[in-house]
This record gives structure tokens, C-alpha cells and sequence, in this order.
């Protein structure tokens, strides 16, 4: 194990590092420099177990206390260059962290989407493609469901309306409790996503409030992509008519939508159902 | 149609009116007068739809353009007091908006949750036990999902935390675009409530991550009570202690988790799923 001097002690607001962390609360400023903010303990250390390399860190070892030396620890085994481990006092770290319950420990890591071609899929994959989705605790939410579903992967498709939520987006960070780094997620265009899935000999199932068959009649499968659009806007025409089947989630009452993370929940926990009984086939009328 | 005076204008920021809305922003502010906001149309809509006699209303005519006669034709047909109708300009109403997109309306209305006796039962009903809902968007999601599925009635349960949210809080109504006003909702304390299923011969199924029963596996039709605790903290024992099963959700990833409003989904879609088809009993080893 290496020995590090003690990290710096960072104790101005003015010190020129503290004010590009906090400008990193811009989306703007984010995507310019392709990094973002992971705060807290259990999002900081799933990071660190996904193999994520800080760019920077900032700790406070009033806030942390005893667990100052094994974080600081942690910390400098990701690979970090050591210059760029920081130590904050309380009235710095309070101005670093955008959330209060922060704990004493901030990263600034490199933006984590995968390309595509960085998937890795299962024989029988099980792939959650979201078009436009507009908030990051729902984001957070999706995230968490499909690390408990375990699906190979996440596809945040680009829609056409702006106001898509990002991955790297701290709130979503946050509201993902750090199911950000335990699912594989990446980033990429319509076109793209679809000729990805069609390589990959790929089902996809489009949920959609105008198809005919319930989502529950419907063959859940075998190596299935699902499909949800936005709330406001629902999945686009071409996600609609390349779909190998469309299916709808009954709604009894007054309301004409459900929850992005709620629908896109109950969609994958239906397929680990129909997967987990191999050998009693749903009806499927398509 | 009775004809009405025009509202009264409001332009001063310094109008008590004005001020006392704007104090409810507050919890304690709107627990003491037992009244809350309804802003947006749909929103204001779905509560007039339900019965719902605002207390005051303020509309913005500049906001709302061609639709303020009608918009306005509607608020008095609900049997408010003709003179607690207000025209504001959109200055004031700015001020006085919780959020940027109301769109011109903002009712005061009074608490509207049930007492248990107020609660109508169908023969077979489905109800939702809530635990300590921290946050207003899940609690909005939820009662979203409640309102698709066609529940008798969500029921929310003081829980032994500070945290609980209220189904009142301007950002629960929000939320949940409307469903606060068509689906039934009672706040009760726990004793109450399990009286109140006893009564009513509901079974109780406890949703916890200590249960060996995976929820697929559990008969989750006729008259049924679904429960959930918080995230923070899960059912509390003596909901796990009385329940007639308690059945989990398989989690195959690395969080121990899931959000409480998608947790929520999977089970009352479950529960309807199970319901659509009562020829083929699911296997229930309990």
C-alpha cells in the first residue's frame, strides 16, 4: 500500500477549484468539460467499485471523522493522481455540496454513458430503451428498478423535444442512490439504438396507451428490448412502427398516463415473471 | 345560470388575501386552517370534478385570455361564495403561483382526505396501505398508479417517523396531476386501519424484503389490502406481525432497494394482472 502526504486543505471559497466544482451545478458547464458530481458515501463508493477514476475529490475530515483515513484510502486505490485529493474544512465542503446530507465526501468524475459498442449482452439479453426522459428523479428511479431486474443495459435514446433529462445530471445521480454505476447505460441516437437491436436479433416491445394487446398478454421473452417514450410525448412514430409488437398497460380511472418509472417498472418486472417460468408460455395473441 | 359581479381585482402584493395563500407554502400554516392549493387547470379541474367547494379562488383573466369566462362560469357552479372569487393581475398571481406553469388558476380548498367510515367498499376490494410515503412525487406517482388500477381507496397510515409526507403538500398534488381528487384517500392511524380491514374481511399481504414468498407466487385477488412501508424504513412490525402473507420483490442487482412508487406499481398491477384472469389461480404456497 503507497503512502500519500496528507491531502491539501482546501479552506477559501476563492480557491479558484472550489468555484469550477460548484459551476458544474450547469448542465452547460458539465457537458463542456464532460465531467459531473457524485456526492455521498454510498454513490461515491459504488463509483469507486465500478472502476470510475476521480478526476478530483474533496473530503472533509471534520464531517467524516474516524472514517477520514480508510475513505481517504479508497480514495487514493482508485487511481486518482494524488495531487488532486482534497481536504475541505466544513464552511468549504458545505459551499461544494449540492445536497446537505452529503457526508463529507464529493468526486468529480469523468462522464460514465457507454457507446454502444461498450454493451455487453447475454445470451438471452433483457434491454431497457428510454426515449426522452424528462425528470431525473424518475431517471433515478428507472435506474434502480433495472439494476434490480438486472437487465443488460439501459439505452437513453436522443428525442426531438428538449427537454431530455441527463444521465450525469446530479439529481439523477442522487434519486439513483448509485444504481448510476451498477447498470450499464449508454447514451445514443434513434438510428443508431435501432440498428444496434436489430444486429443483436432483438424483440422490441413498444408501450404505447393506442396499441390493442395487454402488456401482460404479450410474449416477454427471449432477448427483448422495452420501449418507453416520454410522458408529455410518448414513444415517436419510428419506435412505433419498427416495434416488433405494441402493447398497452390498462388504465381504469380518470387519468390518461402513469409515471415514467412507474410503467417502466411494472413492464420489467412482468418480463422477470414470464422469464422466471420457462415452462408455462403466456398467452400471446400477435 | 345565476350571473355573478365581475371578481374583484387584486394588484397589491400587500393584499392580506394574498398573503395568507402565499403562508401556505407552510405545513403548519396549512394544517392550522386545514386548507391547501390547487393550482393548474387540470388539477383545478379534477378537484372541482370531485366535489371539491374551494374556499377562494384567484384566476389571472391576462393569464387565461379567451377562457376566463368559462373558467370562471365553473368556479361558481362549484358553490363557492361568489365573493371569494378574485381577478388578480400577473404580477400578483406570479406571487402567488407555487409553480410557473398554473396557467392562470389557484384554488384554496379544504383538506380533503377521508376518515375510514367515509371510505365506500366494492365487494371484492382492492386497497393500498401506505406507510410513511417521504416523498411528495412518490406519493403523487402513487396515487396515479392507484387511479389506473381502479383501487377502492388508498389508505395512508401515521408512521412512528417525523418524515411522512402529507397528501396535502402542494408538490403531492402536483405530483400527482389530478389523481389526489379521484381516487379516495384516508389518513388513519395504524390501529384504525387494521380494525378497519379486520372488519371488512381484507386479507393483508406485507410487502418487505424478508419474505420468502416472491409476490408472483401470492394469491393476490379478491378482497385485498396491499402494504407498503417506507424506503428509509419499511413496514413497521406490527403491519409485518398481522399481515396475512408477506410476499418480496426479487432484486437481482446490487441495490437493496427499489423506489416506493414503483414498488407500489408492480404490486397493484400484480393484483390486477392476477384479477383479469380468475380461471387460472396463480400457485400460492402459503
Amino acid at each position: 500500500m503507497p503512502t500519500h502526504s496528507a491531502p491539501l486543505l482546501l479552506a477559501s471559497l476563492q480557491n479558484q477549484r472550489i468555484k469550477d466544482v460548484i459551476k458544474l451545478n450547469k448542465r452547460a458547464a458539465r457537458d463542456q468539460r464532460r465531467v459531473t458530481v457524485v456526492e455521498g458515501w454510498r454513490e461515491a463508493t459504488r463509483a469507486l467499485a465500478a472502476g470510475i477514476v476521480p478526476v478530483e475529490a474533496f473530503l472533509c475530515a471534520d464531517l467524516l471523522g474516524e472514517n477520514f483515513a480508510p475513505v481517504l484510502h479508497q480514495i487514493y486505490a482508485s487511481g486518482i493522481q494524488p495531487a488532486s485529493v482534497f481536504n475541505t474544512t466544513p464552511a468549504v465542503f458545505a459551499k461544494l455540496a449540492y445536497r446537505g446530507e452529503s457526508g463529507g465526501i464529493l468526486l468529480v468524475v469523468p462522464y460514465f454513458s457507454r457507446r454502444l459498442t461498450e454493451l455487453h449482452l447475454t445470451a438471452t439479453p433483457l434491454l431497457l430503451v428510454i426515449e426522452g426522459a424528462e425528470k431525473p428523479g424518475n431517471l433515478g428511479a428507472i435506474l434502480r428498478t433495472a439494476d434490480a431486474v438486472g437487465v443488460d443495459a439501459v439505452i437513453l435514446v436522443e428525442n426531438t423535444h428538449d427537454d431530455a433529462t441527463d444521465l450525469h445530471n446530479p439529481n439523477t445521480i442522487r434519486a439513483a442512490l448509485g444504481a448510476t454505476f451498477t447498470v450499464p447505460v449508454a447514451a445514443a441516437s434513434a438510428t443508431a439504438t435501432r440498428e444496434f437491436l436489430n444486429a443483436h436479433a432483438v424483440r422490441t416491445v413498444a408501450t404505447t396507451p393506442d396499441a390493442t394487446v395487454t402488456y401482460w398478454d404479450a410474449d416477454l421473452r427471449g432477448p427483448l428490448a422495452i420501449l418507453l417514450g416520454s410522458e408529455a410525448h410518448g414513444l415517436s412514430d419510428p419506435w412505433l412502427a419498427t416495434a416488433h409488437v405494441q402493447v398497452q398497460m390498462p388504465m381504469h380511472g380518470a387519468m390518461d398516463s402513469l409515471n415514467l418509472a412507474t410503467a417502466t417498472a411494472v413492464m420489467l418486472y412482468e418480463s422477470l415473471r414470464q422469464r422466471s417460468r420457462p415452462t408455462l408460455p403466456p398467452p400471446d395473441p400477435t
